[in-house]
């Protein structure tokens, strides 16, 4: 089947920083390397502001431009909103898009809220109803490496979960002459790390085990209060210019959590773990097995076979870029790995292979609801001395 | 100085189990490769089991034994204690052999609780008015990868002390028909994986940090309630023979805790974490680099150091077999290792250096009692909903 | 700069297997990232199968296609030609284009014997004379960890350089089950994992280390001497069919070289090594310092600075993912790893680059021609008892 | 069985440094730890200067001392004679001794010629007949993982071998200012790198196979051909005084080999090898699996097996510290490291049984003799262009 035979799949995209980038080059490439049921089109990229969403189409690929979001996800030639917008404004272009008859790929987290995550949902099983689709976007669980993870859990190849331990650890502002961004913002961010990079591990491991966290015992702390504010704004960096902004965003999280099954968990989210750079760190322990994994290290996976005798027993290190790897054979041979993007890539082949199929992609906006509703418990929680704080609708 | 010319230090040792032997090694090997000011000399063993403590002694080199502690601290020829039996009867035994005039080395925890742990305190705080002195074993601080970090972190190499992550992790009883032992015996053990091993690593990150923590969030579980009665006994292991025992201890804590300076720390301590023989991991990320250390590549240490260019900043894995490096000019030429035995070795030399100078020996009693009120903490925390739970005494 | 105000760099490519979708990416993905000079177009798509080379070209984005490679450099529309044939055909096709003018970025090994490389390296002089360039591929050089060893050793933190070992580790042929393929045959392929992969890492080390080999002493070994028919062709793997065929290459090489700088090497090229996917190692040391990189773990490079006090010495695991690293400034947040395919966009990126400035770009084709030297010394070594051969041309 | 039951193996020792150390640990300890059949005796320690050997005695544990080692080795109270003295003194003392019905364990290398080490090995011959035994003490054999490696390569798990590549790499005399010593003058040492850790690697791979070397093509290479004369001696250390020395011996030696059974073999032994402390490397592939260990890491050994599904195959890292791993029953729980020492230990275990038993401890001083065959090829074919130089004796 060549390109042209395929249906057009014809995407509108909103935003194009970090996650823009990330989300176009994925557009490009996955028809290049899978047979994809639908051909994606590079339709629309919306920004507010006309010169930047211009450049930005030239250079990502975008075949027209719009410069207010209402009019990109009325488009009559845009089948797909994906939203790569900060977290405040994902409820409203969601709800509108879905409203509108247009499947939505939105970032992570789902919303700033609860309550915006549970509208979010609600809108997306109404638009369900008619065929239209929605799907967060929790890229790492796209990472082969992962998805191999989550496959050999539910083979029963651990066993019984036992424990997890999830870290995300990076360094970008441990410096506190690092200056202020719309991240460390909690009216446009929502939260700092917690929200940020702490969704990312919920999800994951909520991924992994195919449980869900049914109660946290959190800390949040804000080590750095005051920052000077940006001379000059970058994808996450940029320098500090003249007066100093408030960081009203945690800097990091940690959380104490059970999860359905009945396994403990520990987690921590942090900026300010200096020398780890985006290190992503699973490790769950069965009764029948373990395995862990460090997004520093990308393409391996660590397994722990419980059954091999103890004169050879051991963790292997998987180099999960084999054929019979998830999302692999449609790459390179043996041994020549992958990189941050190919989750994005991934991300696409998944969603349009659902929706050509009429099937729900996952996640889905009530798995986003799902880690919503822990951040939210984590902060209560924190609020509260600690104390143990349930999950609302786990089970 | 030839050994003849030392004066001795005449030791009385009850207890001939793992740890037995282990501190047997110890006070054989330290004057062989150390010049120490004492001279130690194994005087006797003690034991309730008569043949057993005679065929212990002659296997591990002591010259008399006594099944009666009490007739062992009361020899005239003893000048050292040193305890290696289970937890329970710690504070009987410690606090009758400082009371007799005996120098004291007791293995942690230094008791199975808090009261007791108070009344051992003051009776070191009694006895070192006349220059006795007692000391608790937590002999990890004497892995020199690990003394090399405490003096990193002295030096303030690491800046400002942000985060601190420890984990105990081994897998000695994951599995379900894993036979009874003292060590699941609440009334012998005191408490289970949070006492055996998290006793460890809450002693490392004070040590690593020279911080106390102030208060803590836990969670404990116990995954296996019933076990076989054990057919045999061994050292950590054994064979189940007929009928079942009650696991009354946890098999797992975990707990979320502060550092006096701010930081903020995960704990987790755990025997049902598979494929993890002993790993005590510990990282902990300042405001100026971060350490990171793993028991199972026990002679090495990692350190970024935050103030080396972008360019070529990253974890060094420093290879703690320098002479420059703490305890290791005394052994072998540079990547000749150490193995688990040596931090035994190295606790008896800086006992008997602190003895011979009339000083105080750390950890002290003092020190394993602020130990004992962590484990208190955690363990009221747990029994509250994890409510955070401030620490006795901390500041 | 919009990227229709960029003059056009209209390409012809010729084949389309692993190395044509590597190709494909890269001159795709190249404009998307980088601020290139010159704006690539995929203009067309040599290869001898139409129906093949339709199909792939509707894949891989080329707009036209051409079943004889004479006419695809002839073509107007073409200004350079990317060859991507197996290394029979490289010498031909090289020459042809160059005499029609046509820049040209040829695939490694640059030929199949020294007299081909020759003739190259000769018709690409003459090219360049009259502004035409020739480049050959070897993208390793553009991972960004070998590219930040590169400028380390040039800034002489390694010093003076005393060791170089070498290894290109593969297993994708270790079954004696597994089939023939072109790549397995003399007159196709030239030599076996000597030219495919030891090749790789004879440019690498001279490039690391700015010294040419000087001499070498070798021996070859084909393990497996007759393997089945394939039943089917694939990129590197396939099914065995009927019948047996005759591996006429070398299925390892094995051999010893010492720089021009004095250096020992050692060297090792195999496709038997089970375990090892793609595993090119690579390790320098120098009177200053050492560097050590592994393609299994691309997105990190282990530097020893020789210069730091004993205490805190060690290997540092720089993740090559910061913003001050070569070529990574265009894509991805700290920690946000590449992969393989990225050496190719790379490769596009400096291509573009030199030919917009005028300049040569690197590797050239005398660069490949010293390579093939030493592939030529080594089998004559091989063939000779080991016997020390020089190195033809170097000093 | 007490160990006064047990009969005594009276035992002198000669020399004392470095080696003389870590065999006296190794006498002391082993009976604590291993139920031995003889109970080792550590009667006289021999050393030319009365004050030093004296002092050692007192440091080490050995009960007399003599200045002759003529006299040691006729002492009727001498049952076996263990030589820890340069390698010029080897065959006259080793010989001297068997001939007067002493067992001896002799240090490696057996000697520093192929002549001796043949007098050596037909001395032991001689000397078996009357039960009398000899042994050459490569301790590396004795490392946990390493005896691991070598029961998994017997029982077939790795198949067919390959490819053996292994490294000796060390840094100790990187620096040029790094002053003169007997290991560095032919005379005493023989050779450097080649004799002193090269012979290591050739024993430890000949070991693991259950090959023989038949044979090399090598490079040997001295750097740094004057240094200052020492003004103070160490270990393997000590500070550079006035004058210089001329080296007489290789810094380096890297050859290429070939094993018996038609492996191909890469070897590097350097004392150059900057950051490098005691790295032994060695990594077998065979036609079923891999084996890899470093000693900087020496209680792991890794292991593919290539029997396992793709999906889930990588490199296990064994943590050899269980009970079921060589050696390991007798010490300490899983993941309780050993270290350096714990090798000579483990040699003493090994000969005393042996002894008991009436049989030939291994290695004997035939292989002792293998090893130097191989040593001494090495050195001709690096006299001779790096000629093919096949190993005398061996098949």
């Amino acid at each position: 089947m060549t390109s042209a035979s395929r249906p057009p799949l014809r995407v509108g995209m909103i935003g194009y920083a970090f996650m823009g980038v990330a989300h176009s080059q994925a557009w490009r490439t996955a028809p290049r390397f899978f047979d994809l049921p639908l051909r994606p089109e590079l339709t629309v990229l919306g920004g507010r502001d006309a010169a930047g969403v211009a450049a930005a189409a030239d250079r990502l690929g975008w075949a027209d431009t719009e410069t207010d979001w209402r009019r990109l996800i009325e488009r009559d030639d845009v089948d797909l909103v994906d939203i790569c917008t900060p977290g405040d404004s994902h409820a409203e272009i969601a709800i509108a898009a879905l409203r509108a008859g247009k499947h939505v790929l939105c970032e992570k987290p789902l919303a700033n809220s609860v309550a915006e995550a549970e509208a979010m949902a609600a809108a997306a099983a109404e638009a369900a109803a008619s065929g239209v689709r929605a799907m967060v976007g929790f890229t790492y669980r796209r990472v082969p490496a992962v998805a191999l993870a989550a496959r050999l859990v539910a083979e029963g190849r651990i066993g019984q979960v036992r424990h997890v331990r999830a870290q995300y650890l990076q360094d970008w502002i441990a410096d506190p002459a690092a200056p202020m961004s719309w991240r460390l913002e909690k009216d446009k961010a929502g939260s700092g790390a917690l929200g940020d990079i702490g969704a990312h591990i919920v999800d994951l491991t909520q991924f992994l085990t195919g449980e869900t966290l049914t109660g946290v015992s959190a800390v949040l702390e804000t080590f750095v209060r005051k920052r000077p504010l940006p001379a000059s704004t970058g994808a996450l960096g940029g320098v500090g210019g003249e007066g100093m902004g408030e960081v009203t965003v945690d800097d990091a999280a940690v959380f104490l959590g059970r999860f359905s099954g009945g396994a403990l968990a520990t987690f921590e989210a942090t900026r300010f773990a200096l020398g780890r750079k985006n290190a992503i760190r699973i490790e769950v322990n069965g009764s029948a097995g373990s395995l862990a994994f460090d997004f520093e290290d990308m393409n391996v996976l660590h397994f722990f076979d419980g059954s091999e005798p103890a004169e050879t027993a051991g963790f292997r290190r998987i180099v999960v870029t084999e054929p019979e790897h998830p999302y692999v054979s449609a790459w390179w041979p043996a041994g020549h790995g992958l990189g941050y993007e190919h989750g994005f890539t991934h991300q696409v082949v998944d969603l349009v292979t659902a929706l050509a199929a009429g099937e729900q992609p996952t996640p889905s906006f009530a798995d986003g609801l799902a880690v919503q509703r822990v951040l939210d418990a984590v902060e209560r929680s924190a609020a509260d001395r600690s104390t143990w704080t349930p999950i609302e609708g786990a089970h």
